[in-house]
């Protein structure tokens, strides 16, 4: 199998992460029911996804538990309500937890692995927090897990941030360092330049580059291929790209395009019709013209999901005029 | 100006073709009314859109006039009645219409250039009509239009068959030698392969290579920008990505991420809120799961949208056992 493999053949190493619940539940304050979350962890076993991320392992002293869902927490006893006794191995799929830097109790609030369903934490963190992560990271490494450097609003910080930054993860326990795009504003020539820039840093420490994209641009699916085609091999995804605003790179593009026969679209398209889509009666997401202008400005989606709440939700113009008055 | 220039400059001989009324049609018939098609012409105007693509030269034999709107067929008083004494030059905006091969009484239905409102015919066909397309193309350079040679359904055929019409197209008058991926299949790297495979056929021969781009994998835009890093000068895009199925490349993103001060969004964003969004109460398009699904397998999106006007139009799973059944 070459290096590169052309898109008629796949890349073993590859591995595709769904974040539906975890990224997909700033939606709803995580205010999943179990059914639902079930649902995905069973389509992602069977569709031959690599890792679920169940949520966020975020304090409930700043997040509380009478107005946000278990999903902000991922106690131990409500994962194992809703994924049992999850055998990594057997399935073929690891379960993951997001801890934010600041947001996170992680000095108490992560148990050694041996006593979790989770497989690996992932950290976020902005540029300024990157001293915190990288305590995050070895603490969680010592703990047992696989680790992933999530590097958030990277269209917002400049090269000598970002450069800062990778120096600060290369020689961590890390597995892989992740670009995320969180404002959705990346464009093909921006996705190069950080994926040169992240592979360089990393050249030697056996890390792997990772993509999380948005899509306010719906360029969401075409980052996450772009970033594959260029050697990637960490992607994330949501179920119909779930997710606040404009939403993710839908896990149907995803798997429709990639192929490595373990992959399986048929337990998705059911997942869709019988869970995903249904959602759309109490939420909104997706690439709104809104979210199209935030992207483009570089902007953070909150106004566009405000205005979207608001009475002249239609009124694009009037956003459009709000939004370009205020730069 | 570098050749290539980067996401933050600009060419200056990059050119976008608005096709709303044209390629949009295909969703109602082209039965558009009059003050519809001028918002379309108007916002062309005031957003410094170069060409506006107003519909179809198609025979009124084949679509009849009591079924199909009047931009099926282009007649000129039914332009002149929309766009009065149009002046291409003082509006910068040039007004196209596309003639298809065995779809078109081209030898009778298209007046002399100084005669019409129009300055482009665009010639459309599948690599079995070649030959009539290089009969229309010359015969509409004499009658002093600008051409282009769209050759339709580009992933349905094999590269033999692309580089027989290539060599055929090389020689004629023709400006442009668009590439156009009619059933939305196409993924990044395929793109390249084409884009280069047209500009060397058509090297030395001053043409420029054009993008129309459709939307059932989320990728119009994201192919579009592909093929303008790679050079491509002249890019179609519709309001909202008005058009049949899952539509085409959004003009609202184009004109975002575009850097010729020429270009103007404000007036595309009041379109949208007060004629195109409308539409959506009595017309569906969009990258919706059953077109993700044709457009993964490469099928014409015909049995998507029979599938949407069905009484099971969402019930996705059965779609996707219907058509990989098919197969």
């Amino acid at each position: 199998m070459p290096d590169k493999a052309p898109w008629i053949t796949y890349r073993p190493e590859l591995k595709v992460l769904d974040c539906t619940i975890r990224d997909g539940g700033l939606i709803n304050n995580h205010l999943f029911d179990d059914a639902l979350v079930r649902a995905v962890y069973e389509t992602c076993v069977a569709a031959g996804i690599d890792y679920m991320e169940i949520g966020y392992k975020n304090s409930p002293r700043l997040f509380a538990k009478d107005e946000y869902g278990p999903w902000r927490h991922c106690e131990e006893e409500d994962m194992q309500r809703v994924v049992g006794d999850h055998d990594a191995e057997a399935t073929g799929l690891k379960l993951s937890a997001m801890a934010d830097a600041e947001k996170s109790d992680w000095r108490h609030q992560i148990v050694p692995a041996e006593q979790s369903p989770l497989d690996m934490i992932r950290v976020a963190f902005y540029a300024h927090q990157v001293s915190e992560a990288v305590q995050m990271i070895e603490h969680c490494h010592e703990l047992g897990y696989e680790t992933m450097a999530n590097l958030m609003a990277v269209s917002n910080i400049t090269e000598r941030e970002i450069d800062t930054v990778l120096s600060a993860i290369a020689p961590t326990p890390a597995g892989t360092m992740v670009i995320v795009d969180s404002f959705g504003h990346l464009y093909r020539e921006q996705i190069d330049m950080l994926y040169r820039k992240y592979a360089a840093a990393m050249e030697g420490t056996g890390k792997e580059i990772g993509m999380h994209a948005h899509n306010n641009l719906q360029l969401a699916f075409a980052n996450t291929l772009e970033a594959i085609v260029l050697g990637a091999n960490r992607v994330d995804a949501t179920m119909m790209g779930l997710g606040r605003g404009a939403g993710n790179c839908p896990m149907e593009l995803l798997l429709g395009f990639l192929r490595n026969p373990k992959f399986s679209l048929r337990p998705v398209i059911q997942l869709l019709r019988d869970h995903i889509d249904p959602l759309r009666e109490t939420v909104e997401w997706g690439a709104l013209v809104p979210y199209n202008i935030t992207g483009a400005l570089n902007l953070h989606p909150r106004s566009a999901m405000q205005f979207r709440a608001g009475e002249d939700r239609d009124d694009y113009l009037k956003f459009y005029d709000q939004i370009t008055a205020d730069e």
